[in-house]
């Protein structure tokens, strides 16, 4: 695949999922007419028309590739990502990370206040298992519980909130590089698994017939994790849309901290490749999932 | 009736399901050797041993009005109780309602701290759903998936969590008695309603024979909303294991301010003769529900 083609494909990939999650936030999140109304606007205002909407491109392209009706897809992608927004929320209140900005824009216990922040991660959370649950994602209850199943496990103390503690104590201890990849396979690489899973849940593809998605979805999960660690190193906030030079700060050690930033980059590369490997038995029909794996590492932000 | 066998009755419940919730906390949530490991003991803090188990008691009795399986109707009683413990953790951070003291013992953000309190509140939230998701729980996933929806609508933006959105807003806004039994129904009568309709879903009972066990549990859940409202207004904060005179202190509009306490009283005794009225096709096997109607204006804590 020539690189020009898998830039437009990955860059019509983006526009399109960043236009549907932005269309099913709005549509799934209508603005009640009394008092509740200032936690629906946080809601929305931490959900729509922000972020770079790579959970819900991962788990699209999967679901894709084995003819999934992209209603349902986008459905669980949104699921997905009211996860991956509601962790932005909490982690970004004073007590956790204390940003003040996300996406270039004033995080949601700024612009709102600490308790409406509070209140819209927790609302964001159980709207994803209510609009997984709902039969409108997919008729059949059995898919319907697995992707519930498949998220809830991923985003939980054994996953991703797992991870978040320990980011927590990682301020304060000394991680070696195996604990600092334990923490970044669940903090990052849980949800990013998740959204590979769901989409193969979907296609109804057998547990077996998962593990090369699944091999793809670890080794970019990896990636993408010293990516940000080397945007978090070498970036500047402008581009990232949020603070940098972060860890250093807190004290904390990274991939970069441990092997430096080159071995860093370069093994974020070998994981790229590698992560592509998986999907040798896949036709030009894999291509955008190629693309994604290769932006994992090129973004700058 | 005698008021001495509801009596025993009652206590003898009560001591059962408080038993049997915390063998399956302590059960589901062996803690991990690792840097999680602090997580966890956060969440087994909160959810084990304290507070009555109303929703796990009233879930596991209309379960038991239809034969359902002991061990399913405590798993699901779980986890509606984890929902509850992860919203009381929330609610008692220093930016919701700063609360020190909970089930008698300091709140979980004084014992460990701010961020691990969010993040053992989020942890519970899934965790609740991971639960019911579950083959373990039942079988069928149909209803699993029905347990899921249940339970996501009753504590979500449209439930719970949008009750304790209109509780932050009642503290500078004046709201009426329409209003308030509104914000009620949302933030406590919801998730009674929800211990309800689970049990009713384990049992099978078809939506319209449902309407019963509806109107029982949206009569306790306005009774005990009333009660509280009465604790806070008379009680002692040593009896009720938590801070009292917080809604006067606040300028908070409750039913007792608004009716007065003795219209408050007489309209919860009204409500549990209600709710005992709907439960007129059942017999004695249904005995145990009306206990706990009347429990519910009778507690001190």
């Amino acid at each position: 695949m020539a690189q020009g083609v898998a830039d437009s494909l990955l860059a019509e990939g983006l526009v399109r999922i960043a236009s549907e999650i932005d269309g099913a936030f709005d549509a799934l999140l209508p603005v009640p007419e009394d008092a509740r109304a200032r936690l629906v606007e946080a809601m929305r205002y931490a959900a729509i028309g922000g972020g770079k909407r790579l959970r819900p491109l991962l788990l699209t392209s999967v679901a894709e590739l084995y003819g999934v009706d992209r209603g349902a897809a986008v459905r669980a992608a949104v699921a997905i990502e009211a996860i991956h927004v509601y962790s932005l929320i909490h982690d970004d209140l004073p007590c956790m990370d204390d940003d003040a900005l996300r996406h270039g824009k004033p995080t949601v216990h700024i612009a709102f206040d600490e308790a409406t922040a509070v209140l819209a991660g927790d609302s964001l959370h159980v709207f994803a298992f209510e609009v997984l649950a709902d039969p409108a994602t997919c008729a059949d209850p059995f898919t319907r519980i697995e992707l519930v199943q498949a998220l809830g496990h991923a985003s939980g103390a054994q996953g991703m909130a797992g991870g978040q503690m320990m980011d927590l104590v990682a301020e304060t201890s000394e991680f070696d590089l195996q604990t600092v990849t334990r923490l970044q396979q669940l903090k990052t690489g849980a949800l990013l698994g998740a959204a590979v899973e769901m989409g193969a849940i979907l296609g109804r593809v057998s547990p077996e017939g998962r593990t090369h998605l699944r091999g793809y979805a670890r080794d970019i999960g990896l990636a993408f994790q010293i990516a940000d660690d080397l945007i978090d190193y070498e970036g500047d906030a402008a581009t990232a849309g949020k603070a940098v030079g972060k860890d250093a700060g807190a004290g904390k050690e990274t991939f970069v901290s441990l092997l430096g930033p080159e071995r860093a980059r370069e093994q974020a590369r070998l994981l790229v490749d590698q992560a592509i490997s998986y999907l040798a038995h896949y036709g030009k029909e894999a291509d955008l999932l190629r693309a994604v794996a290769r932006y994992i590492i090129e973004r700058d932000h």
